[in-house]
């Protein structure tokens, strides 16, 4: 049994992952959760809505995170984004990746999660961008920064959690980063 | 009446459109469409799926000129985007600023409507980033031009369609990539 966390929260959403990633998304019912946890149905349903909610209550955290390290820095807009998703790559995933990789490759086989994790995704740059803009920033700078930063984040997490991968999602992140910034670059500059 | 497109398909978006600004989207029907087109529901269905569609049938055409200039330019890919989407400005938006007004706060009205607007953005996303790939260019890369070109072009759009504006889509497109290349610019240079 899964007990990568100590709390309740921790232990039912490794439980809801492992038993995804064992039976599926649908042949899974919120009383196996539960029972893999060691826990009842009425601790699930005190702490998440629905079975899908078990895969996307991470966020809120991710979320909080974030918005901490983009308001605490006085870096430059873009770096102030990338440096945030460095930190929640080390604090959130950095030593999860197999279920991680189990969570991906479930969202992957359903359009209804892959939309849920869009809007996450949207609301998550929304908050960064908000972020940025309650730092004095430009609505037109903020909104590039915070889009591009998403952009960066979801490209470098596509490789980390692609089958082979070995390195850590942090660098992975800069590299994109790097990657964005030469592309970026050659607007304008003839080519 | 409304009249900018000799076909039947570019007169029943019209009146769609009008409709929707006069009356909400709710309020209008199929029929209405139709009556104010000066044609019949037959017609309507024959080319729309639901009066939804008459918002969306245009990204068809919008993604077929964008792939297609992408495909025949050798720029550099963020150039080639940029540059791609500055026609697609040119060919389908810029003389209908006032009914892409209309369509724009009808789509901001309705978080269904806003779904649908995003998945067609994404599959805008994907036909570029597809479109790079065919053209050798590496996964990432293609991605990162593709996400970054339609960033470009999401915030110079909502530039363009806020009251007041006066630029054209096709400058305001520039002038972002310009400032997105100066804000990814920063990055890992300290700061």
């Amino acid at each position: 049994m899964a007990r990568w966390q100590p709390d309740a929260r921790g232990r039912l959403e490794a439980a809801a992952l492992e038993l995804f990633g064992e039976r599926g998304f649908d042949q899974t019912t919120v009383t196996d959760i539960a029972a893999r946890a060691g826990l009842d149905k009425r601790t699930f349903y005190r702490l998440f809505g629905d079975k899908r909610e078990a895969l996307f209550s991470g966020s809120g955290h991710l979320e909080e995170i974030l918005v901490k390290a983009v308001t605490e820095t006085d870096a430059d807009p873009f770096e102030a984004v990338i440096t945030a998703f460095r930190r929640v790559a080390q604090v959130i995933f950095a030593d999860r990746l197999e279920l991680i990789r189990v969570r991906h490759s479930i969202i992957e086989a359903s359009p209804e999660l892959q939309e849920r994790e869009l809007r996450k995704i949207g609301s998550l740059t929304a908050a960064v961008a908000a972020t940025l803009r309650a730092k004095g920033l430009h609505e037109t700078t903020a909104t590039l920064a915070a889009e591009s930063g998403i952009t960066v984040f979801r490209v470098a997490y596509a490789r980390w959690v692609a089958p082979g991968s070995d390195a850590s999602l942090a660098d992975l992140i800069a590299e994109t980063a790097t990657e964005l910034r030469t592309i970026v670059s050659a607007w304008g500059r003839g080519g």
